[in-house]
């Protein structure tokens, strides 16, 4: 089942409205669409509403107006069978950490809930052990100071990857990268190699007599590159535009 | 040698002070420290100044004030050799695309630069021309709308990432024909470039008046290469040869 109809991501005790519109912003932009808000302490009547939260969400009105606004924890996390608790503080116990990496892969076909905790004092331990795991950002230990909505928009992105990759969904690009050419084969290689070297000949780049390592510099060049068919016709126009010019004179 | 102080972070044509200070905040969280500004278009004297990017860059303040200011793209990338582009825009042609996590494991010691462009229209083909890799972040396709700041934590991230890991497994060079060259920078590869298509303008291989897609596919085909110094000269000393036969005539 998609992932992303069944995942939330909870924002517990959120100080910041424009935080909420933030957050919201990044969860749309990795193509989830519930924030559920624990506790809010933003001291407005309806984050959901707030000038800053809306001018932040730009453009992902819809989740943020949606938003869930429940009482307590336990209520935000009620029916998810996987529950992660993002947090800076390294524990002697508590549950067992994960990388965020590590924590967009977890998925059983259950409901998944992310917890984010208040923008000063993250989450406490009470709400870090009603989580099923941690999760911790390996971020600067000298300056690991990633707002809410960047942290929010890290697991975002590393739940979507990980969801992609199980479809076997191309990482690199939508569409199976956009141009790949026709690789050129062996003989078509050779050919355009040997045109090419004719042309250098020509010009008296290569000594004939005296060639040195061009031509095996060349063909290593080429290599990594894997030349296609159309690239190998381009370097064969480039060579008989020089002997042609040098015969013409 | 570490990644970090050899990794910039290129904004090109930033418009809000207060993405320069949120990506300050961004690069310096995940370990990174060298910020760039290249043509910035912030409307302000110094945007490094400016009081939005100061309170968004919220203590990474050093990082926002040693930020350089360069007139251009090329002038932000010359001494770098590995180059790549954040865009969210598919093409025919242009350098090989790259996710973000094959972004950040690109590493062969030399200088890196992560470049994104302008909040509302991103890099123009040109500038992602010259790089030698796209990276596309595979967000949401109804609403693709990550931020600048956004953005540049991603990719900050997935480079950490990427260091960390290597760090459990130290990363073996790519041996080929056991010979590895010294890599061509930025500079080098434009230059040479430029040579190369100067002669093709000579040859009457290439119409200046109608170009067609001649210089972006040779740019493609030595990017999915990249060039080394050595093989740069060797370019241009082909040019050249081919300038000289027919300026004697």
């Amino acid at each position: 089942m998609n992932l992303f109809p069944r995942t939330r991501f909870v924002l517990t005790e959120t100080s910041h409205p424009g935080n909420v519109g933030a957050a919201a912003c990044a969860v749309k932009n990795m193509g989830f669409g519930r924030l559920v808000l624990a506790d809010p302490q933003c001291g407005v009547e309806d984050p959901r509403r707030d000038p800053a939260a809306v001018a932040m969400a730009s453009g992902a009105d819809d989740v943020l107006s949606s938003a869930l606004i429940v009482p307590d924890l336990d209520a935000a996390l009620a029916e998810a069978g996987i529950t992660l608790a993002l947090t800076a503080r390294q524990r002697e116990f508590g549950p067992p950490r994960l990388s965020p990496r590590e924590a967009g892969a977890q998925d059983e076909g259950a409901e998944i809930a992310f917890v984010f905790g208040n923008e000063r004092y993250g989450l406490p331990n009470e709400a870090v052990d009603r989580c099923r795991m941690a999760v911790h950002i390996p971020a600067n230990p000298d300056y690991a100071s990633l707002n809410l909505a960047q942290a929010v928009q890290l697991m975002a992105y590393e739940a979507r990857l990980a969801w992609l990759e199980a479809q076997g969904a191309p990482r690199s690009w939508p569409v199976e990268s956009g141009f790949v050419g026709v690789p050129a084969n062996h003989r078509e290689v050779e050919e355009g190699l040997a045109h090419l070297e004719e042309a250098l000949v020509e010009i008296g780049f290569l000594d004939p007599d005296n060639p040195r390592k061009l031509m095996p510099r060349l063909r290593r060049l080429f290599a990594r590159a894997g030349l296609e068919r159309e690239e190998v016709n381009i370097l064969r126009g480039i060579a008989r535009s020089i002997i042609e010019k040098r015969a013409r004179r």
